[in-house]
């Protein structure tokens, strides 16, 4: 089966012959940081050598970030890289995957031959506790993204715990994937770095892709107490998965904290600016938490808003979607006009 | 099991300070060519986006040199990762893999759960006709390496014709890995890019790393005219597995003739010289055809070497090798000197 993603700008303007407004991305709008872009010029200059092959300096610096120790910290070409490496070191049997969610869990997981059991979310597609009896010993690897991509939904702290927990009681492997938690309002809230010591077999995936604007440069990471699990991980792929380019630009981008901090104003400013526009349209919008919003149109958007210039995410191929259903990026407030007016035109 | 490589300055730098000789990493001496390094620089500034998953005109352009239709070209992030892509693709049952050869082929057949079957080379490490007898219906998957690494060795051209047929002939999957053909003197004489039409089971990886200078930006290509097969190891990752970097610098190495030319002629012209440099030294030497040199010392030189700011890659985890042998990368002529010199320093 073929994955859909967003971000496909040169499919774009192979067809178009300039760049779109790229809504359908999850990616930061405020462009590269400054210091990325020089450390990745001053790296170019050295990849005629191999990268680190355990990116310790970049590791260290994680780990810092996180407050783990860096024994604990894998890095990786992407965060998908890493689901692609968890499933073939895990080879788990059956896995709990919810739906709608992010396409490369199943693909991953299948491709190991493993049996993915889809644990279906209601609209508004909040995470039930009706999970934690799923969760049982005929599953040995749960997959949850909180807060989810495409809903931008989070998973409510106290139930999440609750999860970690039961997934502890059955030894079920958990993968948690990050990789949005830091557009959250209160990220600490529900990030759970503070269970990895207690829960060997919680797996949690970061990435530098959406709030450094990196998404080009491939680079993620993993957080997990399980040494030899990690270690496994690192050995289900080339020593040499994480670029030298990569590894310079994501320990500048650890200094980009005034980047960061602009960003996630500009989210947090902009994400219900965006939501009331929307509905004020007459769309259907998920209360979305992340730098992205699901919304739904009985109007087909994609085609016309391609026409002009904008590029949205299409979520027709997510299991428990359909076609009707879109995904936006929350980008700045001049683009987001933009998008709301284009939107507004197609509807009238 | 641990899978050494040579290259990893990294821990080098960490143990010793500064930056080592590195010969143990076959990669070109000339540094990276400027057209590349300019071009990382310019895309640094885009990597807010994702890559082209489809690497479209870097294909085009690999398609260009080689001579191929662009249908038959799939990047990756750097040989090793194809060659990882390949084996979760076919999934082969028995694999014949020569010994000694390069680690990751058997790393990434045994995570699929392949059986590897070693085809033992005697020194100096000739494949010999005796291996098409090996190739039968119990075999659904080779990998040869040409030339070797680690020997340098080439397989005798009519050889390697009639084991390609063989292939065909059995329906088992061929991976030719040849990387480092372009280091031949001849290499068109030896490439089976030729074959690639009339064997669709044949799949011929090439890289960037070595030829241009580029191991740190993680890149590489497959050949196949199997268009199934290559979608196939298309979606055994995740979609954006070359980075937008590596699109860019890929795209400006295949502007770089003049940097291959001199390249070409350098290591035409050092190989015999350390060759005859080392054999004069006492040194057993195998009569290496690439840019890297095969070569056992009964005193242990590892050591002594980085003592000295060298970097070998000594060559006891290969299987079929013992701690005895040594490869060297072939590098410009006051380098080679300089590690004649040293190893005779460690002799005396």
């Amino acid at each position: 089966m073929e994955r859909k993603h967003g971000g496909d700008c040169a499919a774009f303007e192979r067809e178009y012959g300039f760049a779109p407004f790229d809504f359908s991305a999850n990616v930061s709008p405020l462009g590269v940081p400054e210091g990325v872009r020089e450390a990745i010029c001053r790296a170019a200059a050295g990849i005629d050598r191999y990268p680190d092959p355990d990116c310790r300096a970049l590791r260290e610096g994680v780990a810092e970030k996180e407050g783990v120790s860096p024994a604990w910290v894998l890095c990786g070409g992407g965060a998908s890289d890493l689901i692609w490496r968890a499933a073939l070191a895990a080879k788990p049997r059956r896995a709990l995957v919810t739906a709608p969610c992010f396409a490369e869990y199943e693909a991953a997981l299948g491709s190991c031959g493993c049996e993915v059991v889809r644990f279906p979310l209601a609209e508004p597609f909040a995470v039930p506790e009706e999970i934690l009896c799923k969760v049982d010993h005929n599953i040995d690897f749960v997959v949850l993204c909180n807060p989810n991509n495409p809903t931008g939904r989070t998973i409510e702290p106290a139930l999440l715990h609750r999860i970690v927990r039961r997934c502890r009681e059955t030894g079920t492997r958990l993968l948690l994937d990050e990789c949005f938690v830091d557009f959250l309002d209160e990220p600490e809230a529900h990030t759970m770095k503070g269970e990895l010591g207690d829960c060997p077999r919680l797996l949690i995936l970061g990435a530098f892709t959406k709030l450094y604007g990196m998404a080009g440069a491939r680079l993620g990471y993993a957080l997990c107490a399980d040494a030899a699990f990690l270690d496994a991980m690192r050995r289900a792929a080339p020593p040499w998965s994480v670029s030298s380019l990569a590894q310079a630009a994501g320990l500048a981008a650890l200094q980009e904290d005034n980047y960061v901090n602009q960003l996630r104003a500009l989210i947090t400013a902009q994400r219900p600016r965006l939501t009331s526009a929307l509905r004020a349209l007459g769309l259907c919008v998920i209360p979305g938490e992340a730098n992205f919003l699901l919304f739904r149109s009985e109007t087909p958007l994609g085609g016309p808003l391609c026409e002009r210039g904008i590029l949205l995410r299409g979520c027709g191929d997510f299991e428990g979607l359909d076609e009707t259903w879109y995904r936006a990026a929350v980008r700045t407030r001049e683009d987001n006009d933009r998008l709301v007016a284009a939107i507004g035109e197609v509807l009238a």
